[in-house]
């Protein structure tokens, strides 16, 4: 049995950013990797005219959906891996029937998302952004502010997902109590995790609160503007997720009334509009949506689906595999 | 035999931030503390004319200095504890000869410092302050700058002392490599802490560098021009230490060039003035000596120390102790 063919989607101005050298390596060796050399993404119409022949499709960010009629002419097709996060939306949800496998580089991402929350975390409890305005401004120490510590602190976490994992982790040396709001999240999970499973209402009342709901029907402003007016006078609220999850006007209201701190990466209206009252706050540290988005993590991409895939070949367990039964939680 | 007596000598506003309601009672539960009523600092004659009489005495900033004419009037002293970070220039080292313990907070503002570091390099990294700005500013991704990983990086640090200790600390779980320059430390303590020794040169060549050198005539300018030129194109240095410890004209020199990136605490003239060319820098974060200072770590200063002299009269093992043999190689 010869290697499979692999379809690569991507063009090489995408590939540069998520495509290690050792990926094209892994692809040379273990598939027939075929390189898109148009220079743009295909078209829906052109990958439907290719993706009959292969075992297995690259995709990344830009790459056409892949769509059920093509499916039902692809019969040779094992595996999709996505160089990206979010595989939803992107292939039907038939792919599970056909028993084709359907890798995400999703796990990859969310480390960066961690290294992210963390960074904005340690930033706002130590005013980084504000004492750094106030020296370009010639200012000493004007303001009298001091800096938080992080550890000892309580942290609450809305879900147990990857990203939620992924900043856990990283807390590890700070003693920390964590606490994590997830229906999904069993005790023997979260003892294994290091936290304790709490009440939505609970998450919300700690000092530090951050999101890591995936977008889903379910989630749809589980936030409330009653649990938003929980958060305490002082504290933190980290939202690295998605704004769907909660009611960002009372989020705005709370904000702007001073009674708290947060670190915003995402925002119901990308690009950020320069009229919004979001970017009049002081007391919000903004980024543009770039939790996830870092040179390293981004190289890494197509090599962890690539690597996995190659696991999967050989029966070893993996690590990015999307399966059926996490497709109903997944984002 | 009664309970020693304690005369602690900050007043009141600064206890309000140096001494917790835990330190009060353990200062009454196992000493006769004497406060100090003014209001103020004691002058050196008001603490001349108490100190004789007493077994131990607290200090913080802002305490007159303890001199070799009072230890000579002062034999039933046994303890003093300095409730802040550097004791010499505040004690003889004479204290030694009389058998006087003395106790610093310096490792409990360690661990600030090591919060802070990992704080600015998170930051930088990500570039918070810069894509804030931009946020702010009505811009979205404008730059098109993208964040960097800490996971796996390469981070050179100048000298072992108890700021990089912490700061070691907290990057036990982005598994990145740490080289270590510091004379004193041995290959085995080296090998306790996960770090390994590298020559000076070889340290100021990671793309990740953080003093810790403490100031001493023997680390007066250890880091030369040479070595700040060493610095990789792209770099991240990080001084939360001192400026006497580098060469600062050669420093700003290299900042001003854009090679490299920089996070800065500490500046040879505090304040900065308003006209400092270390202000224009674009590739630098800025802050106004601030490392060490949070209001949890201060608030503890009292009470680490306290409780160490109760660990001493209970003949246990002391953490917060400075011995004669440590003098040489502190700040």
């Amino acid at each position: 049995m010869g290697k499979p063919t692999a379809l690569v989607l991507p063009p090489q101005s995408r590939l540069d950013e998520v495509c290690s050298s050792e990926c094209v390596r892994l692809l040379n060796k273990h598939f027939e990797p075929v390189w898109n050399q148009t220079g743009r993404d295909f078209t829906e119409e052109e990958l439907a005219g290719m993706i009959g022949s292969v075992e297995v499709v690259l995709t990344s960010w830009g790459s056409p959906k892949i769509t059920e009629q093509m499916l039902e002419k692809s019969p040779k097709l094992r595996m999709i891996g996505h160089a990206a996060g979010t595989v939803k939306g992107r292939i039907p949800s038939t792919v599970f029937a056909k028993r084709i496998k359907v890798f995400s580089a999703a796990p990859r991402i969310a480390h960066s998302v961690g290294e992210y929350c963390l960074s904005v975390l340690l930033a706002s409890l130590r005013h980084i952004p504000a004492f750094h305005d106030e020296m370009r401004a010639g200012q000493w120490r004007a303001s009298g502010r001091k800096g938080r510590e992080l550890a000892g602190q309580t942290i609450g976490i809305v879900s147990a997902s990857s990203t939620a994992r992924a900043f856990i982790q990283l807390l590890a040396p700070f003693r920390v109590t964590i606490k994590v709001f997830d229906p999904h999240l069993s005790d023997e999970a979260a003892a294994t995790l290091g936290v304790t499973r709490a009440s939505l209402e609970e998450v919300m009342s700690c000092p530090i609160v951050s999101i890591h709901a995936p977008k889903l029907p379910a989630t749809y402003r589980m936030i409330t503007r009653e649990l938003i007016e929980r958060i305490p006078d002082g504290a933190l609220f980290i939202n690295s997720s998605r704004t769907d999850v909660l009611d960002e006007e009372a989020l705005l209201e709370q904000l702007q009334s001073g009674r708290f701190f947060a670190a915003l990466d995402v925002f119901s209206r990308e690009p950020v509009h320069s009229d919004s009252p979001f970017l009049a706050l002081n007391n919000v540290i903004l980024t543009p949506h770039v939790a996830g988005a870092t040179v390293e993590g981004h190289l890494s991409l197509m090599e962890e689906v690539v690597r996995d895939m190659v696991r999967c070949l050989e029966e070893e367990t993996t690590c990015f595999e999307v399966t059926e039964r996490m497709w109903e939680t997944i984002a």
